[in-house]
């Protein structure tokens, strides 16, 4: 099944794609609209509005990973209210991860919802941010505390942006591909191993980038809100968690991600669920893509706990995602505390 | 049809009902709970704090009209990090219409949204703002302008948490009763009627609010998120709305729903679809209720430049949902300007 069937909307991947921004709002029978960037793809953002024929309003804002807050989604709402949106506006949102977030849940709650339309600018956006129909703000409390559910009317990917993107930032979204690659199987993982050394321009991002959305969406198709399958999606991720907010956030969360997957992999070995050639076989990949391995020096009891802070939210227990073969992965696991400190303690030397 | 089977949860009316809150929750499968309250009332809400078996953590707001911020979200959101609420936490909200769409949208997004019961204490929540799954905030651009449609898993109103109130509170809930039983018909005017005169202690409020929920369930059901049937319990509420902003909110929104059901019969008068007879019978009722009929020495040019504002986020034209007989209502009419202007001056002297 298609990204489209699996999730109710299109999730349009490819080059050039952007110019197709204004033809999905008409089909979606919307006839006014709303252009909101990351001020850092601004002159991209243009571009949007531009392909409308009308004049469409488009509001720049300081974005970034600590301005996902309360404070941001109250000067969105005022933009949306100073353009005058109403339900039949389209909020078309433009940047990365932070700004689909944002963007999305203001979409999401002004007037109790107008439709939206993600333009994902950024890798880690278009493959695994943009797609599932989850929005959120940061709270002074925690990541992602407050949010809604909400799909767009569609996801626009236009693999152009990534060109002009830092290798750095390429980065953040190979730690998510690498495990989509996991949750895919063989194949998947052989197809990113043999990109290795290969420079990234030369990457074919069309089809890596649809062969992810396909991944995310086939895993969110069966589990909207969350409850069940999704869960498969944390792999490496509570490691990642705690690895990120250990560091205070130095440790950014792509390469968290790159970091949590060999904690999970080095848990699941010693859990006896997984091979050490897998194993192997992951930490070759995460190395030739230039992906941390460790976070060398941070404190394994800082990261324990803030382990247990985030499941304590949840239900008082440690639950993993764990690997245990290309293709194949075991959720709701509970680790032996000694495995999980290893597997940590691994990881922060 | 019962409510329970309109709306897809209970509707829970009577006196003494409020010790089934702790049953609702065990019934919905719920571990946790957190109570969220009004300051005014949480006495009442130790009531239901201590129904439960175990301890349940319990919260007070000073609320009012005017505290309906995303400052006021802020700190239900706090209280629900510090109260360790999760997914399975159900939010319990106690106090009237400003309790519910504060708690209720802090529920629909904490964590993406977390299970809300409202514990209507207030007339108003009790026939009209807890019923529909509405929950809202202000922002500086407008009453409501951010929120979720979001289903509570139940809906309490014990009829005996009106005996507290002063009558003018109580009064802030007629106006909307008068509105429900245009909607539904003779026999319920009729019974409106039959009260005016007979102190507020002995009417019939279980079955009373039990109408009114009836009534209102009936209307939601066919138009969940808004877009058809439910645009009739709009009557009288764009000249509502526009009395309230124009007298800066000294106009209680009960008092100006009752001058705009006034003022929507006056229009409907002037456009022929409204007999004299019956607009007769509503002022009376509305005298007998001791509810207001104008709001003296208001400037008209402010009435309709509010009630423009109003419309122009929405389609930048005036439309209004007029009586045509008890019982009968009509949708998006559009009212010449003079006839709109001639209900104003009539309500504004």
């Amino acid at each position: 099944m298609t990204p489209e069937t699996l999730l109710g909307y299109p999730v349009v991947v490819g080059a050039g794609v952007l110019e197709q921004v204004a033809a999905h709002a008409r089909r979606a029978g919307l006839e006014r609209a709303v252009v909101l960037c990351d001020a850092n793809v601004e002159a991209y953002a243009r571009r949007v509005s531009a392909a409308f024929a009308g004049s469409v309003p488009l509001r720049a804002f300081r974005l970034g990973e600590e301005r996902k807050t309360l404070e941001s989604l109250a000067a969105v709402y005022a933009a949306l209210g100073e353009t005058e949106a109403d339900r039949r506006t389209l909020v078309i949102g433009v940047g990365g991860g932070v700004a689909g977030d944002l963007f999305g849940f203001a979409a999401a709650t002004y007037m109790r919802g107008l439709p939206f339309l993600n333009v994902a600018t950024s890798l880690v956006a278009m493959v695994d941010a943009a797609i599932g129909g989850k929005t959120a703000i940061d709270l002074p409390a925690g990541k992602n505390l407050a949010g809604a559910f909400a799909d767009p009317v569609a996801v626009v990917a236009d693999v152009e942006a990534l060109r002009s993107l830092p290798e750095a930032q390429i980065r953040e979204g190979l730690g998510e591909m690498i495990k989509h690659a996991i949750l895919s199987g063989q194949a998947a993982f052989a197809r990113l191993e043999a990109l290795a050394g290969h420079a990234f321009a030369g990457w074919p991002w069309s089809d890596l980038v649809a062969e992810n959305v396909a991944v995310k969406a086939a895993v969110v198709a069966g589990d909207r809100l969350e409850g069940g399958d999704r869960e498969r999606l944390n792999l490496g991720h509570t490691f990642a968690h705690a690895f990120e907010r250990a560091s205070s956030y130095q440790l950014t969360h792509g390469n968290a991600v790159a970091v949590g997957l060999r904690a999970a992999g080095l848990a699941a070995l010693a859990h006896g669920t997984w091979s050490q050639r897998d194993q192997e076989r992951l930490v070759r990949l995460l190395l030739a893509f230039e992906l941390p391995i460790a976070h060398v020096g941070l404190d394994v009891e800082a990261v324990l706990a803030a382990m247990r802070m985030d499941k304590k939210r949840r239900d008082g227990r440690l639950r993993f995602v764990l690997p245990r073969a290309l293709g194949e992965v075991a959720c709701g696991i509970e680790l032996e505390d000694a495995i999980v400190r290893e597997a940590v303690e691994h990881c922060t030397r």
